[in-house]
């Protein structure tokens, strides 16, 4: 069957780091034999916004619900919209209304990357962080009251629910029974967070009733920060609420020097709607327009893209693990881009990366 | 005027690290002449939660209140009393009903004390975290629906009020317009969080307008969490909610290597109650019992409390100053605890930072 791959660029260095991406799947599918099709859409940016002043036409579930997979590369632009319009309007919305409810980010010290961690080898830090990716602290549920006065006073609502919970906490768990030292770390703050977190942990706990091979345990978020830097070896699966996955994922990728270059998927593992893949970082207005992007993680999502979309098939898992390794050629000994202390261009990287394959 | 301090070690090491901190608190002030009482409680602990069913007696706002400081060593004793109930009970209720509102933890690396980031020198690593301490995500305010079926769902609010807000990014402009740098970074998530945090970023631009002599920016706290990792260098003031101030300062001070050594102020900036001095380290049962623990971060909060209490006195500053130079001889070259590598007993570091002084 064919895997149809709506393709959205975004906003800023999305633009420049998307062909690399679809070059080396292009590359790899050529490869392995993989039937893919591509379609691009030029919504779901802050362009799109000035011109209609939303940020995605209204049909845009109708337009997008029989693909297989979204490849996504990044948006905002805040000196023309708001953050959080551009990406409740957009990304946030693919998240919650195709139910992508597993954000998955791995957190690998790969050899070549410089890790700002003193002493660590390759090996040492190589873990997944699940973040729960629909409901929780991300809510716009909530108000101001006595706006504009003295007494203002401001109401934030997080909203879990056991069906949303239960199965991310499954999901981890899965995971790490699938995994040599399965041990899962579930992050929490119920000595603080007086109601949802004290229930959370009750839910952590039923779960893991059922998975009697894995060790757990649960660690409050600002401790399981610290130990992020002091001992990320311990490490193999840890799962997060919506916020806490959100923190532990640019962090954990920041310990093992990869926030440049590390992938994200965004999985509805049901398969009814289309999952989501982009990179961690953001559009950057900063470095846009110069084509000095890393295209790694791009890229690198683009192989966890046809991991999830082969479901076990064989040819795809092959182009992932090759998409993998020639990532780790071309970071040992090939172009790098100026982040990465090198003078390269963003398409030269994607195009030895594409070769190297 | 005798400045009154109320002792309470609380729980586990607690009761290890407090002899040491009143050690050297009271050699400092017999060298430089202060004028302390102190008077101890044997409340606001897991014992006498078993004896009694609560952390503290009912008139225990009475019996301290007209004290100047408060003294604290650590509290919790999960296997006897889950923490949301110990801490609500205490450490939570001093921070809130003595409205104790600043949370200012110093981050630094110091000469001698082994940091987890490569390639970083004494000096790299100076800046504090400001963490508002009474209100936002920390709340008891929601509640179960559908307990106990398929449909349960669990609201917790977050509360963030104006005077509340302002007070604490108030705090954090004086102490960032009061150093050399006059850096402040607010930590955000107003992609995310789209009620409270979009004001809270308000907030901190009309406080801005206040100060404009200070550099500041704000920053989300996925990558913020980044930062510390990548850039401590950058950071001078940062100030954040509840949560993200306590995420921040455990995080900073493992970047910084003193995780197990760092101090706390819990400050009602106007005195009109005592405030809180602890070490950021907890009761630590694992470790109980031996008198192991590193009485450093008990010494160093005990400076702090002087140099409080002192408002601006000199021989209160100098009695603070002196403390931590001898904390850093120690350091340098002095018994150590096993946490950092030495032998010695935690009465032995005591004795030794107190004969520095
Ligand atoms: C023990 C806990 C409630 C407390 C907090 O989260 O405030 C601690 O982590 C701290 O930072 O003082
Ligand atoms: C841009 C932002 C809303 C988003 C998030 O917080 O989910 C990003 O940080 C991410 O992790 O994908």
């Amino acid at each position: 069957k064919t895997q149809r791959i709506a393709v959205i660029p975004g906003d800023g260095i999305g633009n420049e780091v998307m062909p690399e991406g679809l070059r080396v799947v292009a590359a790899a599918a050529a490869k392995f034999d993989l039937p893919l099709s591509f379609q691009r859409f030029d919504w779901a940016n802050c362009d799109y916004w000035q011109r209609t002043g939303r940020m995605m036409p209204d049909d845009w579930f109708a337009q997008l619900q029989d693909f297989d997979a979204i490849y996504f590369g990044a948006v905002g632009w805040p000196a023309l919209v708001p953050d959080h319009i551009s990406l409740w309007g957009s990304l946030l919305r693919f998240r919650r209304e195709f139910d992508q409810y597993v954000n998955l980010r791995p957190v690998r010290l790969m050899p070549g990357v410089p890790c700002p961690l003193a002493n660590k080898q390759p090996g040492d830090i190589d873990f997944y962080v699940v973040r729960e990716n629909t409901e929780g602290e991300y809510s716009a549920v909530g108000g101001r009251m006595y706006e504009g006065t003295e007494r203002e006073t401001v109401l934030q609502e997080s909203i879990f629910t056991r069906k949303g919970t239960d199965r991310i906490l499954k999901y981890a768990f899965e995971l790490a029974n699938s995994r040599p030292r399965k041990l899962l770390t579930a992050a929490t703050k119920s000595n603080g967070i007086a109601i949802s977190m004290p229930w959370w942990d009750e839910r952590v706990a039923a779960m893991a009733a059922n998975y009697p091979e894995v060790s757990w345990d649960k660690q409050h978020i600002d401790i399981l920060c610290a130990r992020f830097v002091l001992q990320p070896e311990r490490f193999d699966v840890v799962v997060g609420s919506n916020l806490f996955g959100d923190i532990l994922s640019d962090l954990g990728p920041a310990c093992a020097g990869t926030i440049g270059i590390a992938p994200s998927a965004n999985l509805n593992p049901e398969r009814r709607f289309p999952s989501l893949f982009e990179p961690v970082h953001g559009s950057a207005p900063d470095i846009y327009g110069r084509n000095i992007a890393n295209p790694i993680g791009m890229i690198w999502s683009g192989a966890m893209m046809l991991d999830f979309l082969g479901n076990g098939n064989e040819r795809y898992t092959a182009a992932h693990d090759a998409i993998l390794r020639a990532i780790e050629a071309t970071i040992a000994d090939g172009p790098r881009t100026p982040d990465m202390g090198g003078t390269a261009d963003t398409t030269a990287v994607g195009t030895a990366i594409a070769a190297a394959l």
